[in-house]
């Protein structure tokens, strides 16, 4: 099968540079000896997933439950829950879980881990608990001078083992120097953290941290010695903006088909906001929903569920209803959850079709 | 079953408040002698459009393939393809749908209708066509002064049998006097395109408008004789914004749970972008992402895939981890896409739980 025979929109990942962008994230935390834990939120596939652990992979990340579940399929050696889990049953599936994998979760109170200690005594199994700690970003996770207490109390709960902290640097988004600087005020956050729990004789094995975006700078928090960035397999426009990779690293673009071409110098083609997801670019003013490869200056202005609004004017030539086009979406994470298969192609070639299992496990 | 059995998130229909709905919809269709073809993007769920059907509608409206093959299962007496369908295969699939339901599709190019009439020689079916305007939303459809010439064209093809005019006033979504004013202008562009074709000799059996904020302004364009409204079976925080429902009129709303309350005046719930899809609101300066039920202060300002951040500062009480709260979504078309099942509920009781069968349906 080629490409001219897919139906539209469809998700196309090139094989190659997929390929290579596991490599070396591989490569690069075997040299540097940390931990791979890739999220496999970015995928959701668990062929996928297998495919990171076989590269050396220590284990799985998660953000729900019911892709935990679906993880399974890979076979990892562990799995980690990079989400508070909340909920009775919740608890229980993931102690179901954990009869067969060890999963590890990343929570931020109290009420959490009892939960999942009450669960353990009823299912016979273990979890291991990451104090999510945050560090900058402000999402979930307790102040980092909250953390020993955090800690102290979960150490006290029956089925519960504390591995360590897990911190999500989801706000340094600029490479270069801005990165530098952020990093360096990280590793003083963290640092401080440790410290903390060194003097109240809390041992940490664990030191879980990396965003897709800082991948390459992990060495820089010596102290933090697993990372699970999730993006880098496929990486994306905001990635790319991010100057966290190049245009030759980007692996996902949606083909899609100009569908009206009614209006000169603008064009609709057939995917919008249930395609790509409605995720506007991170740290662009100008409001854009992709990268058009076959026209670069092209602008995907707008979006409605199923129409893409594309501003053509600047480019080079005119295009006409029944063209199609590639096009890199800005966050590739929520465009596959959007997706029932991705396409593996190789040139044109459709090596490989691959369903999203983890697509829509909200629970 | 009862609410609190449910796993969060979790997508709710209020059964009463749908019924009541698609009941004041379907009286003034009738009370106005207007053809109703409920646009079903918005539920998905053929079950629910057999409902719409019972209720009077004349048929229903899709806007991909994928979603007529789906709501084939509703048995309607015809259905409406409110798409430019293009590309070779895509006219295959409608043309084995228009087998067993009469088909008509809107579009806005000769390359679209040729493809249609293509493939229904083969299929020894035909397609009924409206010609999209462009009637002040600026999306597809032709300018209005290039109507008649398209659809004079697209007389001359074999298979298709031109049955009108579509367009979708979707830029019309500030109710009161300033809707009043577009929709009488609305009136002008549509009577200079139906003078046009009466000027050509081309008959005009169907004018397809209606979106669900001017649904009970429809009258006014008396010309109108169809309307395809989608969301006034659930509405949701836009219809709210544009006065064109009220808070009572909601008839859907996404289940959470608090899981994070580490910050002072902010929680995290368990549904983010991946729940309630990125939809911004429409016509609001402030960035919000719902309308939390329990806390109508609350502002929700933030997402990520699987995390909502509220601001619960201007909150009457203080939340806590593991609290459910209910959310009204901005837009309800692309959450239920999100979903692989609504939970139909009476009061506190689950009563029924429908698949989406139509998710995800992009090609």
């Amino acid at each position: 099968m080629y490409i001219d025979d897919l139906e539209t929109p469809a998700l196309l990942i090139d094989l190659d540079i997929m390929e290579r962008n596991l490599r070396r994230a591989a490569d690069y935390a075997r040299g540097h000896g940390l931990r791979l834990r890739p999220h496999t939120k970015t995928h959701k596939i668990p062929l996928l997933a297998r495919k990171q652990l076989e590269l050396g992979a220590a284990g799985l990340t998660v953000a729900k439950v019911g892709e935990a579940e679906v993880m399974q399929a890979a076979t990892p050696p562990e799995l980690l829950v990079a989400y508070p889990v909340v909920g009775r049953s919740k608890a229980e599936r993931l102690a179901a879980v954990a009869r067969n994998t060890p999963v590890t979760v990343a929570l931020d109170s109290l009420f959490a881990a009892r939960q999942l200690s009450e669960a353990t005594s009823r299912a016979r199994v273990q979890f291991g608990v990451l104090v999510e700690v945050d560090a900058g970003y402000g999402r979930v996770g307790v102040p980092p001078g909250e953390v020993r207490e955090l800690a102290a109390a979960i150490r006290g709960l029956p089925g519960i083992d504390f591995h360590g902290i897990a911190f999500f640097p989801g706000h340094i988004l600029e490479m270069g120097e801005p990165a530098l600087r952020a990093l360096c005020d990280l590793r003083g956050v963290i640092t401080a953290v440790l410290s903390d729990l060194k003097r109240a004789g809390i041992p940490v094995r664990i030191v879980s941290g990396g965003s897709s975006p800082t991948l390459f700078h992990s060495h820089l928090v010596p102290e933090m010695n697993e990372i699970r960035p999730g993006t880098y397999i496929f990486n994306d426009r905001n990635t790319l903006d991010c100057a966290a990779c190049g245009l030759e690293d980007c692996a996902a673009s949606v083909l899609t088909t100009v569908v009206s071409a009614s209006r000169a110098g603008r064009i609709i083609v057939d995917g919008g906001s249930k395609t790509f997801s409605s995720d506007g670019p991170v740290g662009r003013a100008e409001v854009s929903f992709g990268h058009v490869v076959e026209a670069p200056e092209a602008v995907f202005f707008r979006m409605n569920e199923e129409h893409g609004y594309i501003d053509v004017a600047a480019a080079e030539r005119s295009f006409e209803v029944g063209e199609r086009l590639r096009i890199i979406p800005n966050h590739i994470c929520p465009a596959v959850n959007l997706h029932a298969q991705l396409y593996g192609i190789h040139g044109r070639r459709v090596e490989q079709v691959w369903a999203v299992e983890g697509r829509g496990r909200i629970q």
